[in-house]
């Protein structure tokens, strides 16, 4: 077999033989599992310390944990697996170097903040197409309590949250690519992201930071393509919430391009707007991580959704750099699903 | 041009039509200007913040230079570049972020500690191989300052420094890759490394942390391409420094590897070990950075060395997994660099 992969206008890459997922799994924390998509997750986990003695060692179990059954579910062993590509909020990803490495399996590490997911099934999705590999695994992971502290403070000193603030979702979400494999969905295409900053200071409010970043992507995407946002059955981006996801379709709409109902971001579909209180939605490596390696492939595999743009935020600032008064640069990575691994032929 | 990737033994990828390094640079500061390699680097900063008000905003500056001038002496543009991999040290890649910001090519942030330089080439060079950029940039960076007061700390206590600690170095590497080009050195083929962890917990010596992950990676290589330590002109880790060195030697004889005097480390050719008091040696992604792409390329370039393995080793831990009482994950990539592109007709 001859793997190849083209460049499509300025941004934009196609496989000409489309990797695909085998299989995926995804595993959250208990107020995840109360959530509307609470039957989809693979394992729930009721304790936030999921038996450990920190809420980062937790985080680190949630990842192994994810990575096992979605390899458990694909019929494939570690040592069947020739990289894994993973990344997380916490410094030094350490939930990833800590949770991976008893497994063993070629290590390549990312930071893509929130925009993780996507970045890891675009390289597992290379490795692949390329002949580097011949499985790949993809994964990331948050938690709250992690993320909290890290972030912004412990739990413990009670913060008031502020309305525009998107709550970590404390999950992971995890999916092997392979080649030459039948199982839905194949993996079409993507676009890798520039670092967009419109000098959004306000880490309360990430969903504006990152709209911006998801608006370039996407309309890069549609342009090198030369398709429209209604050819796709969903638009998912990840995580901008209830603020960024209005922003996106203000954007979009002064390049003219409408977002309708295809659109949906996974911060407002992992938890319940009415009964759980977060505010914006969810956020977090996590989120968009375990909704689509769960609730979204799900559907994919049922043909509900044939056709596919996975568009993952992430805002790479630090803590560091916003005590320094620096403002919040963001980034967004599109990966192009579908079920139809012959729709590459339209271009 | 069919562009592709072949395995080979377990861990080790070769490419069919080798990538090749365009350009490169290197900068640093004042203390690295003093050293050995003064002259191979393309600028040295005296001031340790470069004009800027903080050592994080410095080491971005460090970054955005080096990848400046690399392209610059590669003569190609910004918007000629498909892709940009960079990594460092401080929490959320953020010299990386910030310091290529401005440059608004497609980032794909890299999270391997001081194994960075390695992880770059790799990830660039696959990109190159399969098609999927015509262009790729690898960089990363360290600055001394930033560093320690992030991991150890702030300069102002002054504290005594370890007798097998390392320096970390303030500078950056950068270099652009290309395909089909003349330039030397080719990238023949490359090892992704496993998280490899012996139970050292002591972050004073991070050579002793990261030896057995070269020695991993390294007699992999040796193994899947069936050749011995003998075969190349220079082995070169980075950066492992005198007791890490010392270990992996011992490691490698153990296993019937025998490392004479084609070995060498990034951490012991940067630093006068006479003149600069810096302990073990060098460290920090800048040092093996810097010193390849300045000294080493420069020799292949003068066909000085023709045939290279390129082992960067990174420690994974963070503070917090160290305050927490964890051991230090380690991990090595290797990149086999030679200025002879039918090297791999012998396979």
């Amino acid at each position: 077999m001859i793997v190849t992969i083209q460049r499509i206008g300025k941004y934009t890459i196609l496989f000409k033989n489309p990797p695909n997922v085998k299989g995926s799994a995804s595993v959250c924390g208990k107020k995840e599992g109360e959530g509307p998509l609470g039957e989809e997750f693979d394992e729930i986990f009721d304790d936030s310390r999921l038996g450990e003695d920190s809420f980062e060692k937790a985080e680190s179990k949630l990842q192994s944990q994810a990575v096992k059954l979605a390899l458990k579910k694909s019929q494939i062993n570690t040592t069947d697996v020739n990289m894994i590509f993973s990344g997380d909020l916490l410094n030094q990803c350490s939930s990833s170097t800590f949770g991976l490495r008893s497994l063993q399996i070629p290590f390549v590490g990312q930071f893509g903040a929130c925009s993780t997911m996507a970045q890891t099934i675009i390289m597992s999705s290379i490795m692949i197409a390329s002949g580097a590999a011949n499985y790949s695994v993809a994964v990331t992971s948050s938690h709250f309590c992690a993320a909290e502290r890290q972030y912004r403070f412990p739990l413990e000193y009670g913060c008031q949250r502020f309305q525009t603030a998107q709550w970590t979702v404390t999950g992971s979400g995890a999916a092997v690519i392979e080649k030459d494999g039948t199982d839905k969905p194949y993996i079409l295409g993507a676009t890798v992201g520039k670092i967009i900053d419109l000098g959004v200071k306000d880490t309360t409010n990430m969903g504006a930071a990152m709209a911006p970043a998801a608006a370039d992507t996407l309309k890069n995407f549609l342009s090198d393509t030369n398709t429209s946002a209604s050819d796709y059955d969903l638009i998912l981006t990840g995580d901008l919430g209830e603020v960024g996801s209005k922003l996106l379709k203000e954007l979009l709409s002064r390049e003219n391009i409408k977002l309708s109902n295809n659109h949906n971001d996974c911060g407002l579909i992992i938890f319940d707007k009415e009964k759980q209180d977060v505010h914006s939605g969810g956020s977090g490596c996590g989120c968009s991580g375990s909704v689509l390696c769960s609730a979204i492939f799900n559907k994919m595999r049922r043909d509900e959704i044939k056709n596919l743009l996975f568009v993952a935020t992430g805002a790479l600032m630090s803590p560091t750099s916003s005590q320094q008064g620096e403002s919040i640069p963001s980034i967004a990575h599109l990966v192009w699903f579908s079920n139809d691994n012959s729709f590459k032929i339209k271009f």
